[in-house]
């Protein structure tokens, strides 16, 4: 294909083939050893061009994070209703929560690598968007155990600091299964399969929650 | 202090004060920003000490990890009675094993920090010394499960690929919550608090799985 042909390709388009090529190499080989010699062959461009778009391998690791994050981000809080601002069981929203985030780690295998084992341990400023990440799926969670208890009747029942405790193990438990689910060479779960086996671990105890009913020690 | 006064610590314990020093000082500051004169000086020994013991830095942070690991799932092995074989309801063995965990991280928030920010990401051959760690917390965790199974007379009714599932999910939530317990500023959790949410979050809905009882997305 002649330079001429290349140059149809507009900017955007082609920076994204960069970001695709990008994630896929920091993901199967960490942030340090990937090569931008690799990446840009893997997206069809000359290194130079991937400098002129990106700037540095810190800029596009960065570019890479921010558009992981806000895809997998987007794709649970459009689930869950809460783009549109959807009314719906908590249950259902907890349910479609899951499904898109266990279908969204599982169709991007190599965003959620850069996103849960690359990125939150490359030190700054990649730590900080990954926070701002997770914070944002504990804030989903943590608003949808608030609406939940209203629902029940029990808003007040649930301290605070007990609802922050249950979402970040829900978030927590998530992050677990989609590596776990993701490392799986034979025979890996469905993304709805997956979703259903945490419902059906989490979802009793929560209902139960709000209802004030706790597990005892003693009984 | 004089230098014979030193002597007659005994190198087993000056290890272990270097150990001491090491993982606030690697937890503090990451793997690779904490520096062996800190180390030295916060221990009390000279910094040629510490290399004639610990040899350098990869050596003496990979004994941290060693350390920190085995504490950890041994506080838990004891806890949940798998070190003296001893039999007891899977309800209260999951109990005394979550009150361990989060007892043990609450305790050692630096050695916590070692093991669940710093080592794995910083490449091999720490990396894998987390992965056996969590692989053996896990196990124990399955084990429990598989137990739990029996006991309730449904052995088999849960296929093994979901038992690993949950037993991730687990450990992922358990996980996750340490983390928050121990970033909280003020008004932290108990770690029996934590444990006690833990289990009224799974708990009722693991039993549910045990009894074949599932949550389903179009009750």
């Amino acid at each position: 294909m002649g330079a001429k042909e290349r140059k149809r390709v507009p900017r955007a388009v082609r920076e994204q083939e960069m970001l695709d090529a990008a994630v896929e190499s920091f993901a199967r080989h960490g942030y340090r050893a990937a090569s931008m010699d690799d990446i840009a062959e893997a997206a069809g461009v000359s290194k130079p061009l991937v400098y002129q778009y990106l700037h540095s391998k810190e800029e596009l690791f960065t570019a890479c994070v921010r558009r992981e994050s806000a895809t997998l981000i987007s794709a649970i809080r459009e689930a869950t209703g809460l783009e549109a601002g959807q009314v719906m069981p908590a249950d259902r929203q907890l349910w479609n929560g899951l499904c898109a985030f266990f279908a969204h780690t599982a169709a991007h295998p190599h965003g959620w690598a850069v996103l849960h084992q690359q990125a939150r341990t490359q030190g700054e400023p990649f730590a900080t968007q990954v926070a701002v990440l997770r914070a944002e799926m504990v804030e989903v969670v943590t608003r949808l155990i608030g609406s939940a208890a209203q629902d029940a009747g029990c808003d007040g029942a649930l301290a605070a600091r007990e609802v922050s405790g249950l979402a970040h193990a829900l978030v927590g438990s998530a992050e677990s299964m989609a590596e776990w689910a993701n490392s799986r060479q034979s025979d890996p779960p469905s993304p709805k399969e997956t979703a259903a086996t945490l419902m059906s671990l989490c979802w009793p105890g929560l209902e139960n929650l709000l209802n004030g009913v706790r597990w005892k020690p003693t009984r």
